[in-house]
Formats: structure tokens, C-alpha cells, sequence
């Protein structure tokens, strides 16, 4: 189940590479329905928050009406930063599955772990390395392209 | 200028009090321009990234047309949590000025200090303690609001 909920999160991924954006997509899932995906648009909407989860987080609550997304699993291909993190325990979604490592910004064991932190009032279960060459490879290619494109 | 720019970001809390959300209030200030203000709007838009900070980020990047707000200051009554922090990482901010301490979930310096760690491509500038008596009461007077409301 996790790896096809990955694929969607995948495809989401493909969406940002489409649209010149980082590669980075997101679904989450709530009883066995998808209420949120998202990719980056950071460049796409001008806003340094459009980040792929926030963008799920935000479709998310709308769908169940509320701010709390217990009992949600969010799958995303990159390793959440500080800012998705962060969005990730005030969402309170309780696991998060994650394709390749972020090992420059990642916050969910790479740089350090704020999913884990006694401090604060939620903490998040995490399975890292599913699909993971997949989500790294897209993270490659697109680098590759933006570098052949200069 | 510094309390000047707070009494701004103190007015943005009040709108929230007013409200029944949690009293924050931020604005960003860009040469001597106001370019993003906002206040938590979280049980409104039933939206758990709806922080006062997020809401002024994006106003400011929509105003200056990128999501770069390099050369900004951001006033915010009080400490950013991870996601705001992280927000703020990625927004480009230079500098923050906070009035009252956030001891749980604050990530500026009280629970850790997001923006001073060598792994992330960007630093801020912190100045603490503006307002702080204020930006604190204000917090005192809603949490024992709720709790008589109860």
C-alpha cells in the first residue's frame, strides 16, 4: 500500500518537473482516501510556502473540515524541510512516509529530527525509502535539465 | 522602529483576540515599507498552516512578485514554531524581531534555534524582547478568556 501511494505522490512530482519547479510531491491519506496532494510551485505562484505539503495540508483540512489531520498519512517523495515539518506536527499527522533523503534541508532524521521532539505536543511516526531510487532519480534528472538549460 | 513596527504587529494579535484565535500578529517591513502583515487565522480558515507569519510571508512575496523577501524584517509578537521558522528560513528573511518568548513550541531560540543552523542555506538576524511585556499579556488575557469561557 505504501509504495502505491508513493506512485501518486510520484506523479505529483512529475507535475512540478513539468512545470520547471523542483521535483516534490505529496498525497495524504485518511482511512484509505486520498484528501490532499499537492507539488511545489514555489517559482509557479511566487510564494516560498508553496511548498508540496503545504499545499496538501491545506487541501486536506478543507476536505475534513477541521485543522487537526489525525489519523492522516502523508506520503512525499523528498524529505520534508524545517517549514513542512513544522506544518506536518501543527497538522498533527500522525505518519509520515517518505522516498529519498533531503540531506541538505531535510528535518525528519537528516539534519536533525523535529517529528521526534520530546518539547513538543505531537510527534510523528516515520518509514523512510519507499520508492526511494524513484524519487531520487527525479531530483537528479531534474537538476540535470536545469543545468543543460543555463 | 523597532517598537513602532511591534505596536503594528501587536495591533494584527489584537484582530485575532478578537476573533478567538490565539493572539499573534506579525507584519514585514521591507525599506521602511510595509509589505505583509497577518495574524492566526487558524480555527477561521480551519487551516493549520494559517499562522500570522505564513499569512504575512505570503502577502510580502506577492507584493515584491517573488518568493525572494531578502533585505525584510519580520515583527512578530511572538517566537515562530518550527513551520514559521522554516517558513522564514525559506522566505529569505534577514531579520526577525520577536516580543514575547514561545517556551513550547518556539524554535528561535527557546525549544532550539532554526535560524542559526550551519546545515541550512540561510541565517537570521534575531532581536528579542521588543515589546515583550505587551506581546506577553495579550497572550495571558486570551488564554484566561477561553478558559472562563469554558
Amino acid at each position: 500500500m505504501d509504495e502505491k501511494y508513493m506512485e501518486l505522490a510520484l506523479e505529483e512530482a512529475y507535475k512540478a518537473f513539468s512545470t520547471y519547479e523542483v521535483p516534490v510531491g505529496a498525497v495524504i491519506v485518511n482511512n484509505g482516501k486520498i484528501i490532499g496532494k499537492g507539488y511545489n510551485k514555489r517559482e509557479t505562484l511566487k510564494d516560498p510556502t508553496a511548498h508540496a505539503e503545504i499545499i496538501a495540508i491545506k487541501e486536506a483540512s478543507q476536505y475534513l473540515g477541521g485543522w487537526r489531520l489525525l489519523g492522516s498519512t502523508m506520503y512525499v517523495t523528498v524529505e520534508p524541510c524545517a517549514m513542512c515539518a513544522g506544518a506536518i506536527i501543527s497538522s498533527r499527522i500522525d505518519r509520515l512516509v517518505i522516498g529519498a533523503k533531503g540531506p541538505k534541508m531535510g528535518c525528519c532524521g537528516s539534519t536533525m529530527n523535529l517529528l521526534d521532539n520530546p518539547n513538543f505536543n505531537h510527534r510523528v511516526d516515520i518509514t523512510f525509502g519507499i520508492l526511494e531510487e524513484e524519487c531520487s532519480q527525479i531530483m537528479k534528472d531534474f537538476f540535470k535539465k536545469l543545468r543543460n538549460r543555463k
